[in-house]
């Protein structure tokens, strides 16, 4: 089945939010069988929204519509799609019902311009929504499929998992996609790509290289009736990938740096403590995005301020002989948040996150350092692009790298003694 | 001049990567006087992406596409639109010393594949990157457009600010576009409809209302031929706007709740701690997301675990009689944060991030606690949706949402002597 993906509001096409329901939605068609040859966003104009809708029916089999479906006078995606079928919607009795009970418990009575939330067309049902006013829409006539989904996440996530997902597996016409990402970290995207030349031949899996701000991915796409099918076509190729990048693959799939690391740390025994100034808790917060965290992250203090620096273990000498941004100050904070938290490593971040510059030090300077017990205490200087957000971020991969280089020379013995 | 916006790469189609520079450069075409018209993202197909191309080209007088630039047999941009302009690539030989020259400076020989990134047809011309190996094209004829950009975030923006957008601009009909967004909380999207409806007839500037993570946004985009012109027309509807909606409106445009909370406590010489437990620094992340948050932001702490709460003035009885995720937790981090890093008002957030429940708490289960000079203690509790950084963002937001309005009701008296 060929699909296409319209997200719809004008909000999305001038980019004034991102749209993140196209891209939920294309990362699980693969695994329902269905081909995604389209996405494309409109605004809120009735020509333009009917006009893209008739043209996808014309050329695929199924068109999959996020937002538009509010009660205001912009939103417009059942006018579109009553347009492009050539029916009359009608109010729903039991959908009003339903509605003004949404309200009711809620202590509000139903403002009126939301019965156009309860309307259907005769090709169409509603798609349940506990989690809005707003029903999705399900329309079918002569083998063409329209659906058209709320535009909040949370809404349409569940309307997705609960309803729709369900109802296409139902349809799967036996041919699914199963996608193989290999990660790589320290060689360019021309060198992968000449690396594995002897690999892009292949058709199914097709093979692919993408950079990415983690590195360089080879990602391995096939085409089978079923998982199990699928997966044999992939084993081959990514045991010969393997063999090619060797050590410079750092993880596959959905692994992350933080992944990455935190199940290296527990694998170890290891224990982290951390201490950041510019960062702001970003590198603490990356952490504790890892599920089970909690079993090698000891805890993080964000030192804002010079003066908690000093409370929590930074010599006074170091800041004032060196100042805050500096590789000493890392240092400092590294071994501060080590020995203050009991953990068997400690990182600190200090640094310029801008908009202005500090110590006469410019906009992007970093001073990460890590401190482990089984390694001598190391600090890199760095300067990144200007962005407050982009330097924080780049600040914090960058600390889970060197993170994971001095975990991959783990030893059990504490490195003064060797 | 209307343009339509391509984001080219299969990765960005089949949803495996966030496709942010689409987003990216709509949001700057209204102030160029570019009105946009379609946004879509085909995948590395080259009869689709000739296709795609070509159709814009009909419809539009600009295609503004991103990604397929790479060195590899996927990166296949620069052939399509030599296919739809009907002229032969050849090597540019500046072009080529020039990469040779950017892979020498950096240790390495040129892989031979990286030639391609060196081609220009007849109708185009190479846009300088610094940031990387694929220089972007600008191929014009007959009155249209294509303008191509390397995919890495990094090196399009600067491609968009250095060389494209001052092109643009110099060619700029007249005609701008200029938005003005109120942000609301605790009122929903129907009931602001109806409460703005008189100013719905609007057709410039227009008006939208929408549905966002941080409330209701009623947007005002105003035409006209100059900026100062444009405010013009904003400002009446404006002025009625917030003369309706009130106290409801509790920030504008760019504002977020982080950056309105740093206003407010700055402006009141207040300065804010944090202990955080679940949201694991997220909280302190996004406070110092706000440039200058230095001025009210004295640190934070990330307690993780139990044994870092006592250390850091959690009283242990409070946590063997009520448990780690409690109300009085929450509270007696707020207050020790307040205490250990002498501030004025202190945070506590403690919870069930998932994916496990924790003490019998199922996921989501949320306590924040505000313990402020100027107020009484407060504490509430939620539960979010499943998700652990839906949690975690959830937590966050609804943190700084309390925090500003117990800001709202600031007084220099310490509540206990009032």
């Amino acid at each position: 089945m060929k699909a296409e993906i319209l997200s719809i509001g004008t909000e999305i096409l001038l980019g004034e939010i991102v749209d993140t329901n196209a891209q939920y939605i294309a990362s699980r068609l693969p695994a329902l069988g269905v081909d995604l040859y389209f996405k494309a966003v409109v605004g809120d104009n009735i020509d333009r929204l009917t006009e893209t809708i008739a043209k996808a029916l014309e050329r695929s089999d199924m068109v999959i519509c996020t937002g538009g479906l509010g009660p205001t006078e912009d939103d417009l995606t059942r006018e579109a799609i009553s347009a492009v079928m050539g029916e009359e919607p009608h109010v729903d009795p039991q959908l009003e019902a339903d509605l003004r009970g949404f309200f009711e418990k809620r202590g509000y009575s139903m403002p009126e311009r939301n019965v156009k939330q309860c309307w259907v067309i005769p090709s169409g049902r509603a798609i349940p929504n506990p989690r809005g006013t707003a029903p999705g829409w399900w329309v079918e006539r002569d083998g063409k499929i329209v659906i058209a989904m709320p535009g909040p996440p949370t809404e349409m996530t569940r309307m997705w998992e609960k309803e729709v997902a369900p109802e296409l597996l139902r349809r799967n016409p036996g041919s699914i996609l199963i996608t193989r990402t290999l990660k790589t970290a320290g060689i360019g995207e021309g060198t992968v790509d000449e690396m594995v030349s002897p690999l892009l031949k292949s058709t199914n899996p097709s093979i692919g290289i993408y950079a990415r701000a983690d590195g360089v991915h080879v990602r391995m796409a096939a085409k089978a009736p079923d998982e199990a099918e699928a997966w044999r076509l992939i084993k081959p190729v990514e045991e010969e990938a393997r063999n090619i990048l060797g050590p410079a693959i750092w993880g596959a799939d959905d692994d992350t740096f933080e992944s990455i690391v935190c199940d290296m740390m527990k694998q170890n025994g290891v224990t982290l403590a951390t201490m950041e100034s510019c960062t702001g808790g970003l590198l603490a917060s990356t952490i504790t995005d890892v599920p089970g965290s909690s079993g090698c992250f000891k805890g993080g203090l964000v030192s804002y301020q010079t003066e908690l620096k000093i409370e929590w273990g930074v010599p006074a000498e170091i800041i004032e002989e060196h100042g805050v941004i500096s590789q000493e100050c890392a240092r400092a904070m590294a071994a501060a948040a080590r020995a203050k938290l009991q953990a068997s490593v400690g990182i600190g971040i200090t640094g310029v996150a801008g908009p202005d510059e500090q110590e006469g030090k410019p906009v992007g300077t970093i001073h990460i350092a890590i401190d482990a017990i089984w390694a001598p205490p190391q600090a890199m200087s760095y300067t990144f692009p200007q962005g407050r957000g982009a330097v924080k971020r780049r600040a914090v991969t960058t600390a889970l790298v060197l993170l994971r280089q001095s975990l991959l020379n783990y030893s059990e013995e504490p490195w003064a003694l060797v």
